[in-house]
């Protein structure tokens, strides 16, 4: 099986059970509404898919692996609603559809974005596909993660920044917080609960943090060189503002030479840890390709 | 000792174990200063207070209790602030100072409350002072009384009814999960923490359901009779809008019988837990009769 034929049978499976974990709860009807819209905004599923070709990487996939992958995919998307926000990076679409505020109002999304990332550790707390070791695991992993010294870290750093210029390091600082934090615990709760050695955990580790970069340093190069049908936003979105970017910092080639460096890091770390299954190569080069 | 001095002296106690749980992460300076002044802010601590006075009516306190009372903290006090913003209450003063989106700016605001939600995940799930057993329940628990089928449920029926009038029994549900749900999972805490048995944990949780609501009702009595230097907001805040109080739908007199119904079923539900600890019945008491 290609990674695309993976992504696309993973992404219909992991849909169903994130919309059967929201739907089961008892939430206010607009409010669920909210949360279900913007977790149904056509996301491609890449971190808990990649937490599930971890998992594979060790063990054959089971529903182990689900409370962990619902619990990922709702902190992304009330990170990307609240993000999206007026008083954040004030974007009226994602992926081609009006995002939550512009749909529901401002409170709602506020509302729905807390709700989300709430429902998360809940998720994962009630599981009965998982051991209190495992659960204990994740919500620490993840809550440094998402949190204040992680994801919400970087998006404060980020909205800093587009205020002033910075430079490469803190670009790469940045981006190791707003988007790498969530990808490296996706690789990092696919090891642990496929059963990984912890030397085999701190190789992945290094994997995943590199792979976090490749997608943020293509993400930058698809502003510049994309197509807006395709990645669902108009091009040249980031260079008509202030923002720094990986391009802005070291051209277009440069950027390149510094996916490419990443690329041969994550590669290595795959190599160091035994890994042989094949799909976590090719996400590497999917990441660093892909056109959307 | 008294309530209020026992209140006194935990207040100190608290607001140090807050300040170094959040003192000692690595934060941003800028999202640190902004969790840290509405932390500051001058909170009554009640409910992590609440979860010390249950514990003590079943053991003596320890420092068992620190984990869980600084997540409640922290939830609280992210919950004032996504409140007080703009496309919420909009709410420029709060206790007296400038709401955090006032002092820090809007996008900082709502980052810092998802940071202190986030974080309170992380202060149970990584604290050595709690078994695996106790960190579960509590992340559980606290996950649903705060998600969006407790205290965001209410929080999104609540921005719905500014809009539409709406009768007692929807009053009260609203309130039973906007403010009742966080109190209420204060009692549980600190009764399951303190080792009670499940059929005192039952009555307790009744405790905690009708506390929840005196404090409501008081709120809302206080709207219209209390003092603004007491209070730190404008009296009669909530009259000028078209929002459902107790005092509008019961009239002050028929909110102050439905008060008294309440202290009534608290009082009840400690006497059935075999509670003989004055301290709770005195929280009855304090909750009913502040004036602030």
């Amino acid at each position: 099986m290609t990674l695309l034929e993976y992504i696309s049978e993973k992404q219909s499976w992991m849909n169903k059970h994130l919309l059967d974990t929201i739907e089961k709860q008892k939430i206010p009807e607009h409010l669920k509404n909210s949360m279900i819209y913007s977790v149904e905004a056509g996301g491609k599923r890449l971190r808990p898919i990649l937490l599930m070709a971890t998992y594979e990487a060790f063990r054959p996939l089971s529903e182990h692996v689900i409370p962990a992958a619902c619990a990922i995919e709702m902190i992304h998307t009330y990170s990307l609603i609240h993000d999206d926000l007026p008083a954040m990076d004030d974007d009226d679409f994602r992926r081609g559809k009006p995002t939550n505020h512009k749909q529901f109002g401002e409170g709602t999304a506020i509302l729905a974005g807390d709700g989300l990332l709430t429902a998360a550790f809940y998720v994962i707390s009630s599981s009965p596909l998982l051991n209190a070791e495992e659960k204990i695991f994740l919500i620490r992993e993840l809550s440094k993660a998402s949190g204040p010294e992680g994801m919400v870290a970087g998006q404060m750093l980020d909205l800093q920044a587009e205020k002033k210029s910075i430079d490469l390091s803190e670009l790469e600082h940045i981006h190791l917080l707003k988007t790498g934090e969530l990808i490296r615990f996706s690789v990092r709760a696919g090891a642990y609960l496929g059963g990984a050695a912890p030397p085999q955990l701190e190789q992945m580790d290094h994997y995943g943090k590199a792979l976090g970069m490749i997608f943020q340093i293509q993400d930058d190069i698809l502003d510049v060189v994309g197509n807006k049908d395709e990645i669902g936003k108009p091009v040249g979105s980031d260079e008509s503002s202030e923002k720094s970017t990986f391009p802005k910092l070291l051209g277009l080639a440069g950027a390149n030479e510094k996916k490419k460096h990443y690329m041969n890091k994550a590669r290595e770390a795959l190599k160091q840890a035994d890994i042989t299954h094949p799909l976590l190569y090719e996400f590497i080069d999917f990441s660093g390709n892909r056109n959307y």
